[in-house]
């Protein structure tokens, strides 16, 4: 991981200085670097051996965090965001026309990491992936305000704009390891499912940690009329009452001070966090199986435990 | 060039409407299709053999259609720009979100399209353009309302943000028809000094044409506070008064209505147009001068118009 870090830090590098140094504010933000990790943890499942002059896991890796980054950096301007984990979001700091163009740097040098690596199936799979990131994205702006969105196209924005490319950092361990189709795939479907049960999570934590856990504005989707499923069951299963708050709150976007406790409430009333995280639960489930085709070994009871602390987060 | 349009229609496809739909607002926008022009007149003029299976060329001018549009999507977002050739902006018709996240779609898309093509080494000379672009433009963003800028870095910013595609354009029609080093690099110098060239009169009409010609906005880059040559030279040649009108307008960014029309009093009486397109006849001529590797032939002459053709539009 710290081999990952130095390749991150070292690819940000530009002749145009901005660039390094809204580069070093996101990595001082640090973050958790679960995507690069998953990219490492994979590889080493399928038993790919690093040496000093073996390190496509590494650039890879770093390649990975890019995409995220890039599309991090493109999210916060979209949102308005002024806080990304806890911290100053890029574009509160540097603008948004910096954190538009320098996410469009990260995009390109996550290409240029694809082609040093060299493997076309490789490049496959990571120009899909951000293809399907940014089709979620636009779907989940698609339904933004639109509480008659039905769950499945809920899961189907989460699945765009983060279990793709989970699945995708995952699915290139085994790729580099050279591993038969059925591991790819295997890692694949671990992918997928620790992400959705993760983009879950993260929408529950949103209408239920407090700031310090989550390291964001508690209440941010609410703000921005995101439609995720705390909202959807808290709208199904409420009163007409109930049902007429998210209408105004929602879909029409007025809000005053006193809506976010008085949204936590019905949240909490209707069950609705519990309501995702079950959803949750049953993904994480899937992402467990689908290990099961690897040998037992302390890597993947660690990744095991992953997935159960992904979930564990919203206790 | 036909097969190109179907080729960027049928790529703009996806799931999420709204994607197709803001393409084909690009589409009707038209624009000249230059770049991808360049990659089947550099494939044809390295005689590539285009046959119903050998339609590399075609996929991979799209590609760079695709990257151009990706960057004009986020550049208008950048620039607040509410034209582009003549017709709204997609910003101001889908809105900026829309067009923040349709144009990392567009990139995802261009490195899907260079993938599916195979090549390693068009994929590193159009992800390399990708990243060069990106860093140009923030460049760009980080001379705006500086008139202190050297003549040099603003050449660096229309090298990254102009011309690098435009050589990466033409030299992916030498790979395609695997042809020597030489004639790869002739095609890089060609379109690279086209770019220049290009630009340059961009940046003079922005100041010349009215706005039916240009199909945008006169004074944009006024506006803008952006640094173009036609801008120095005006500023350089100016007199004490002159420059104190410039620092206001361009470093502070205080502009009234009169300020358009004196602008290019003064851009006439110090003769910041000739100077511009001085130099942009000097980059045409070398573009001219890299073609003279390749035999004679009535596509060669047909780019040598071009070059002219570029240059003529300022007049």
């Amino acid at each position: 991981m710290q081999a990952c870090n130095r390749a991150i830090i070292a690819r940000m590098e530009s002749p145009v200085p901005l660039i390094p140094q809204l580069g070093a504010h996101l990595v001082a933000a640090g973050g958790k670097r679960l995507r690069p990790l998953l990219t490492l943890a994979s590889s080493r499942l399928c038993g790919y051996k690093s040496t000093p002059e073996n390190q496509r896991h590494v650039g890879l890796a770093a390649c990975v965090e890019f995409i995220h980054t890039a599309t991090l950096l493109h999210d916060d301007v979209v949102d308005e965001s002024n806080l990304r984990r806890g911290l100053a979001s890029a574009n509160a700091v540097f603008g948004n026309k910096a954190s538009v163009l320098v996410g469009d740097f990260l995009f390109a040098r996550s290409f240029q990491l694809m082609t040093a690596d060299g493997s076309l199936k490789v490049m496959a799979i990571l120009s899909d992936a951000s293809a399907t990131i940014a089709e979620g994205e636009v779907l989940q702006m698609v339904t933004q305000n639109d509480l008659s969105t039905p769950v499945d196209r809920y899961l189907e924005v989460i699945h765009g704009k983060t279990a793709a490319l989970f699945a995708a950092a995952c699915r290139v361990g085994a790729v580099v390891a050279d591993r038969p189709e059925a591991e790819e795939l295997a890692l694949d479907r671990f992918g997928t499912n620790l992400g959705m049960a993760f983009q879950l999570v993260d929408d529950a934590l949103d209408y239920a940690a407090d700031q310090q856990i989550l390291g964001k504005t508690v209440g941010d989707d609410m703000r921005e009329g995101k439609i995720t499923l705390p909202v959807l069951a808290a709208y199904e299963a409420g009163s007409a009452e109930d049902r007429a708050f998210w209408e105004r709150v929602i879909e029409k976007g007025e809000q005053t001070e006193a809506d976010l406790p008085h949204a936590l409430a019905l949240i909490e009333k209707t069950g609705a966090i519990a309501t995702t995280i079950a959803r949750a639960q049953a993904y994480a489930a899937e992402a467990v199986d689908a290990l099961s085709i690897f040998p037992d070994s302390e890597l993947r009871r660690l990744m095991t435990e992953t997935v159960q602390y992904t979930v564990d987060r919203a206790r």
